[in-house]
C-alpha cells in the first residue's frame, strides 16, 4: 500500500488515485496470468523480509526441478543491484533482473516487461522473487498462481503479529532457517499459532534452505498433485 | 517512497501529489524537531528490517541511560500490534504505540500525535522505532536529530547494495548480531565496505544487542561529547 498516502496526512483525494493504480495493477496481473497460461508456465510469487532466504529457497527448488527435467526461470526483484539475479545465473537459472528504484514492491507492470524479455516457451516453472518487504507487496498481485510468504526464525517470533495482512493472503507460509530457532531463542510453534489466527488453511512449512530440509515438501505443496 | 506511484504505471500526475505529501511531511518534521527542542528532548530514529534488533538495542541503551539517570522514552512503530510497545513498558520505558495500518513507515504526522501523548518534560532521550522496513522510511524524516540504520548479520551481506538510499542518508550504521556472522557465513567487512561506498563518514558500529556488546559505543556516538 502506498506509504504516507492512505491514512496519513488526511488527504482523501489520494485514496481514489491509489485505488485506480491498484485496479490497473490487478488488470495487468490478470493479463500476465493469461500470458503465462498461454505458454504453459506456472508462476509463483515469493515474498518475505530482507534475509528471509527467498533467493536460496528458489535456488534449492530449481535444483530439485532440474533433476525432474523441469525448466526453471526466475525474476529477481530488488530496489537496487543485481545480486540475486547474478546468483540465479550462476546456478544456470534463466533470470531477468527487475530494479524498482525507490519502490518497495514489484508491480504487475514491471513483471509484464520482464515476461517480454524471457523466452516463456523454454520455461515450465517461473519464480518471481519480490522486493524484501512484508508490507508493500500485499496489494500488488503480479499474475502468479500462488503467493509464498517466507519468514526467517531470525526475525523473532512476532513477525506475523506485526504484518497480519500479508499472512492472511498467503497461499503458503514458509518458516525458514529453522536450524537457528534455538540459537536466537524463537519458538516456531508460536509463529505457527499466530499464522493460524489469520490464515486457517494455507500450508505452514518448516525449511532450512542451507541444507535443503523441507524444500521438497515446499515444492510438492506449490506444484500440487500431478 | 510511495510504492506503485513513482515509477510504475507511468502516472506522472501522482508525482506532484507525492511531492506535496513529502513536503508536508518535512514541514511537520521540522515542527516536531522544534517541539522536542523546546522540551530539551533529544530524539533518535531507529530504522532497519524486521528482526534487525531495533527493539532490543533500544532496551539496552535505555538500561545504560537509566544508570546515568537519563530519562528515556520510546515510540514503537509497527504496521499492527503492540509487541514492541509492551516490551518497552515491561522494561519501565515510557512508551507510545503507533500502528500504521497498511503503511510501511512512520510519518511526521503520526509522530506529532504520539508526542502529544507523551509527557516530554519527563523525557530526556526519545527513541523512535520505525516500522521494520529498509525502503519506505527513507523519504519521511520524523523530527529526530539523528537517523540510526540497523542491519543484522542474518540478513546476508547484500543488504546495503540492495538499499543504497537509506544507507546513504544514515547518520549511524549498526551491524547487529555480530555473534551470528560466523554461523550464517557473513563477512561484516564486506558490509562495511559496501556502506563506505555510499556513505563516507557516518560511524559504522558492530553490536550484539543480546550481550550488550557495542551498545555503549553506539550510545556515546549518537549522544556525542558532553
Amino acid at each position: 500500500m502506498a506509504p504516507g498516502l492512505h491514512r496519513s496526512m488526511h488527504k482523501t483525494v489520494t485514496i481514489d488515485l491509489v485505488e485506480g493504480i491498484l485496479e490497473e495493477n490487478r488488470m495487468i496481473a490478470r493479463a500476465n496470468r493469461g500470458h503465462l497460461r498461454n505458454h504453459d508456465v506456472r508462476a509463483f510469487d515469493l515474498l518475505g523480509a530482507v534475509g528471509s532466504g527467498k533467493t536460496l529457497l528458489i535456488e534449492r527448488m530449481a535444483e530439485l526441478l532440474a533433476a525432474r527435467e523441469v525448466r526453471v526461470g526466475a525474476i529477481a526483484g530488488d530496489v537496487a543491484g543485481d545480486d540475486d539475479h547474478r546468483r540465479f545465473q550462476a546456478r544456470g537459472i534463466v533470470s531477468e533482473n527487475l530494479n524498482t528504484g525507490k519502490e518497495c514492491h514489484l508491480d504487475a507492470h514491471l513483471v509484464e516487461h520482464a515476461l517480454e524479455h524471457l523466452d516463456l516457451d523454454r520455461i515450465d516453472v517461473l519464480f518471481i522473487e519480490n522486493v524484501g518487504n512484508l508490507v508493500c507487496p500485499a496489494d500488488f498481485p503480479l499474475g502468479a498462481e500462488r503467493r509464498v510468504v517466507v519468514i526467517s526464525t531470525t526475525e523473532g517470533d512476532d513477525t506475523v503479529r506485526k504484518h497480519p495482512l500479508i499472512f492472511r493472503d498467503a497461499d503458503v507460509c514458509i518458516i525458514n532457517k529453522i536450524d537457528l530457532a534455538g540459537p536466537v531463542g524463537v519458538d516456531v510453534d508460536v509463529i505457527e499459532g499466530d499464522f493460524r489466527t489469520v490464515n486457517a488453511h494455507a500450508p505452514f512449512i518448516r525449511t532450512n534452505a542451507k541444507t535443503g530440509e523441507g524444500v521438497e515438501d515446499l515444492l510438492d505443496t506449490i506444484l500440487g498433485p500431478g
